[in-house]
């Protein structure tokens, strides 16, 4: 294998700032040193002065090929993965779906089918269980030994992932027993299908209704419902997606009781807003996802979130539909519209830009964005810093190049941007994963296939 | 009809403390005035010197009669409201049940039936939706304009009162819209029959195990939910039996922020604990009620809200099942022990109590048993006060009198005293309802079907 | 004495609505009766047939004759008390000052000169405390026995009324023994008077930056710190004219958690701002009062704490300098502006307003105007209320009348009206001071010296 | 100098746990790498085989030598800093202090002349300020220049240290311009003052009322105020050694809003009690400190408050007084016993003990006590971590060996330990400061003068 050193950048992981030198060889980083003060022997160097040189991205929570109302999110693991390199992430954690009716089994190998030999990143896998029961519940614990290590389950969406209070507590026992963490989908559903529906009969039917109908209140609910579940349960809960300040209060007040109670927000609820889903000519359908987007003043109680780490995590809830052909699924209801947006590529630069315009540091920027996230879901060693024994997986990035992010150039399968136009400073130039070479200087040198499974253990975040 | 006078007592309604003699007459109170001052003709004199002179209690929570669990209620209508007055108490406002599958309607009219010429006070209904439904929401309208201004619903219960979210938020609106006040029983029911069976499961069948799975978090968690339910349908919302401090402190955070929340307490919550259910030889089962009674901290807890306003309301829940033959049905499963305490002869009695111990006043002490359950539910004006116009429902009551609470002296029709043996100052001594002596100088003089039903406007704690 | 009563009137008490005569003798009330029902023989009949009778107010913070930044406010007691009564306020409780270096006694006896005889209304006096010391502390005892049962200090005015910390827990200690109740001026005065002098030094002159560096967080922080003194103490705190949001949430943080502490806004907090200190031409200056205006949405919170009873009693700090010759002094440097504003005569008005404006309910109006402030300072029974027994101070109050407020034609000895041109609904039509007509049908028929001193119990909203 | 290499251990940082070899030249650490990849040669190899390779730990707050009550703390900065050596530190930051009437360079260089030349490790100071006024406010931004980046001042000790609100608001606002960091001694020594008094007067002498007169509500009080004085200000402020859980709380509330607060607590407030104070025989008097020892409950909130970063940093306030000589000044009357405990050399152990005991992980273990200290007052890149380019202040620490803290084996110099006898996991073995063997194998190998002034940066915190 090539060993390589990357020399003269300043390493940023989430707790240090440091000019330093890295070493790569066996595809984990062997040395990190004083620059220039020791003489290796490198098969290539990477020279990165001027530059950062931080972990590799790494996303919670993306959706590629997933089945969703009657159409599939248009990235394939191939497609997607090969995006995410693109903008600096290099690891994912997609979910695996269990169908009412099926085993977790059943789901799973489902989605190793489907990810096995496209990846040009490395990939784990969440259970998304739609069917609480006896078995599936004994299931759990076998899913945990083999590295699925964490279970989505959803307030929302009744009918579908929906399960019902006695079902939720039940799961979280069981990860409290195995170790699982349940991640929550947290939106009350079924006051929501009741609002959906009255909207419909009243004719509003454009995509923007579609954020007047999930009510932050509906949010900050559900949250505390799941909180106070989990408590009952004994058990940590991460709640995903998280785009309401109510719920971010609610989050609050369970930490400052100690509680083990996580939050991840993503990308469009930082930048977007209300605003973007009241576009005209059906362009708002854009910008449907669940939970969808706030108001604009919700950013900055997220930002503070983010700061206060009331939230800890930054994915992307990736989940992309082309404008045409499939968000126009939802044109005249706007509760057919496919739920979801692209946005792993964009996630490293988005949150940069948070650091370029002083919301958070550049330590924090690695943390909610690489080290946590593998903290959290039980990758940390190996992937979220750059230290003696970890993968190799790290970004070259260019603080100082601006770009223009557009449909035009992104490398997502998706006929749209969410952020079309929109200016900001830094980019990735030089990618590696596990040591090889995945972009190089903004060209894609990877393949479909270098990226494996990474089973993974329970979650760190608690000790 | 008789012209009466009360002369030389203490009068104490929620608002004053005043030494004045009350007129009445044509069941009405038709004057206050400063003693002695006024030389009116009166059929009857009523010496009150020493005593105090207070509106009848208002008990907006009592259940004779109810089915449950296969068997019922032991105080029919006419036994229990001859207790309620012998306590003092001269206005009940029952719950007609809809059953499954059947109206609104046809319960109301079961209820008629039964408390038709059988009361010796006056009732009014609430009525307990177990089935919301495009028909059953409809029919509320018409029930608030005949007098029926208030709808309870259930998050506890599954398959049985239970209503889902969404069902609770459209009664919510239909009330914003009729005026009506949705009440709520608030306890996730669905987790709580999860810890049920595994309690169950684990061998823990003594009564003191209903204590310990319907958990102070999971009532709380419901109270929130039905607060944010209510926000979201811009209607207010009346939480009954509120036992757990958990609970309370949801109520005065959303009070805090101004929302129309009330909560109602019962005194078995705020003199009885699970020292009680735990007690041996089955006996624990006379305390069983759901919410349940909470470790004996709760009760501070509870006291405070009831001196901050978070909580407004005592009522008692009335709902007696005899020890032998009723209670003795959950033998060995504390899941079939008929939930449910008698006390509707008590309230009055231990509220006082408060008083002498100083956890309230002697005007909070009438606000919260006459005036406030009068004004929430319609019924100011002509009940809880004493006010000219108002109804003449007066208790002349003994403060200095100590008694002994007993089953062997009480008047429900219940085998067992939730407080057997307690010691308490203070007495009822003689009791008007509309101007008739129903009970005079501890002796009753009343009779079944005095007591008629009250239509009751909608709530004026509003205003 | 002549015996009058008023008949055909909306009877409004803190408690109750009710249509009903009220039968006046010895200047007192006698009798409440409902309409009709009684053949009174009476001197004097006054028809009050679709008008509000109400207890007339009780204004427990106002300042005649203050001696204030070398000038006194222009109200004497007997223009003062006379426009009090034009504007329905039967009692006045103003603040009998001692200087630094003299004794209590000395500061009292100088204010009941100036009081006696001069009074169209009956009236108190609170105590400020210049000079808390070892004599001033034993003399408080005294006071109180005398009626003097309310001390007020100040976090504010270094150098003229200002007491530390140490000071302000001796005092509150005292009264937690003698029964007295603490008053505070809750301002950090130490950190403000370093603002003005840097607003002074940047040249920030006009009266607009009287109301930027008195900060809210600065009330806010005063306001907790007090409140945790007395916590100390083991003693109730009452904190006069609360302006700041911030600071209700403490006084709503310690009501909370059942602390006895209490707090009094003014009118000019809940209806103007700081846009009214921003007027040009130094007509700002009117407005300069201390704690100062807040920005508009501080108005809000004002009237929800007043809904939510974290704010339980409304009175003026009526406190009038002229605008020509008294105001004038701080041209150049708001610091010498006297402190102060016109308003006791518009108290009664502006709260109907609210009413009129859905803000409060009339109930909720007598009980901040004049319930409440009686119990508070211990006038209950004799003030604040219709009742037999209670003294004969009532208001017929036309409900439907317009008016504009103006200098023009109020009573108030000042050449503006902080309220110029404001129209109100409803108005003073007649008002009784213990049965006497002071003002008959918008007519003055009071005179100097009719009030008389009352000498006050202590607290009564402990009970 | 030597080049030293140290092998096999487990590095442990704030952020990373990694099996590596750490390689230092020149006094720095040059490279960190995985275990027996490099081929480095180096004149001295440490085995840290089974043992914590850690970064010395950094305590921000001593007193070395500080003149209080007329004596001087026992520890010069020779054995002080020896002792701290023992128990794995590596830097102080002490204070010099400002005496009323004199500059702050006047103090400095007094403590300057103290500490040169003794020092057995690094060694900055921060700048007690006892007169807050236009000239040493001037100072300070020279000071700030210089390296000694952050101020102390008091709300307590009146007459001495105590600074008045607007002399602190002054000083912040100073800070916030040039950099500088407020650190608050936040009691309200006013108040105190006066319960000393009254303590005093009832014959209340015993070392146990220091505990009573300090109460934690006043400790709440006055960490409120400062941080509203900071907000004011724009400034962050740090307050030192909280002990009350009210005051975490305060802490908690102002970080929950996004405010720059930051909050350290010391050992003997995890550890000990007002259970300590209350020993007999005047042996409380070994354990009174101000902020004093609170009941034990107050510990648990502690805890947690390091959990979940309410509180940042633990320090010691290592101010030692002989019991012998020094304590017994206040025998017969606690106010005036020394106030200030031993403590440098048992920090880093006894919170090794929260590690056993699972309250912290060991990643927070280190980031509290090295790696926040440092970050806080400007020393990090140089303190507090092991990475490339820091300076090579690491601790080899046995996990497993045993020891019984006790006087009789601790090094610093006085008379008594305040954890006599007890039992705890976890030892210090070796240390190195800038690459010097200071303590090898539990052997003193360092000498006087090896440590260095540190003139410090300003808070990276806040980045």
């Amino acid at each position: 294998m090539t060993r390589t050193q990357i020399t003269g950048g300043l390493v940023i992981t989430a707790a240090e700032e440091m000019h330093a030198d890295v070493l790569i060889d066996g595809g984990r980083v062997v040395a990190v040193a004083a620059p220039g003060t020791q003489s290796w022997t490198a098969d290539r160097t990477i020279d990165a002065s001027g530059k950062y040189v931080i972990p590799g991205g790494v996303d919670v929570h993306t959706h590629m090929e997933l089945p969703f109302g009657g159409t599939f999110a248009s990235d394939t693991f191939e497609t997607g993965t090969r995006a995410a390199a693109w903008g600096g992430t290099t690891t994912i954690v997609d979910f695996a779906v269990q169908s009412v009716g099926h085993s977790l089994r059943e789901g799973l190998d489902a989605w190793h089918a489907k990810a096995d030999g496209q990846c040009a990143i490395d990939y784990g896998f969440h259970m998304i269980m739609s069917d609480v029961n006896e078995s599936s519940l004994k299931e759990m614990d076998g899913l945990v030994a083999e590295g699925i290590s964490s279970f989505k389950l959803f307030t929302a969406y009744p009918g579908v992932f929906f399960s019902d209070d006695g079902q939720i507590l039940r799961a979280m026992q069981q990860a409290e027993h195995n170790g699982g963490l349940v991640m929550m989908h947290a939106e009350n559903g079924l006051a929501i299908d009741v609002l959906v529906e009255q909207a419909l009969a009243r004719g509003e039917r454009d995509p923007r209704y579609h954020g007047e109908v999930r009510k932050a209140l509906l949010e900050a609910e559900a949250t505390h419902r799941v909180i106070k579940l989990a408590q009952v349960a004994g058990a940590p809960v991460y709640v995903v997606h998280v785009s309401a300040q109510e719920a971010v209060a609610e989050l609050a007040r369970a930490r400052g009781e100690g509680l083990p109670v996580f939050g991840e927000t993503c990308p469009q609820y930082l930048f977007l807003s209300t605003d973007n889903l009241a576009e005209p000519d059906f362009e708002g359908a854009k910008y449907v996802c669940s939970t969808p987007l706030r108001p604009k003043e919700h950013q900055a109680a997220l930002w503070r979130g983010l700061r206060t780490n009331d939230l800890q995590v930054v994915s992307t809830d990736h989940c992309p539909f082309c404008f045409t052909g499939q968000k126009d699924l939802g044109r005249g209801d706007f509760s057919k519209i496919p739920n979801g947006m692209p946005g792993v590529e964009n996630r490293m630069d988005l949150l940069h830009q948070g650091v370029v315009e002083g919301r958070i540091s550049r330590r924090r920027w690695i943390e909610i964005a690489c080290a946590t996230p593998a903290r959290m879901f039980g990758l940390y060693g190996k992937k979220g810093t750059i230290a003696p024994g970890a993968d190799a997986d790290i970004v070259i990035y260019d603080p100082r190049a601006e770009q223009t992010l557009s449909a035009q150039t992104h490398h997502m399968n998706v006929d749209y941007s969410a952020y079309e136009g929109k200016r900001v400073m830094g980019r990735v130039e030089t990618v590696l994963s596990r040591g090889e070479l995945v972009i190089t200087e903004r060209e894609f040198t990877g393949r479909a296939g270098h990226g494996v499974y990474m089973p993974r253990g329970t979650c760190q975040y608690l000790d």
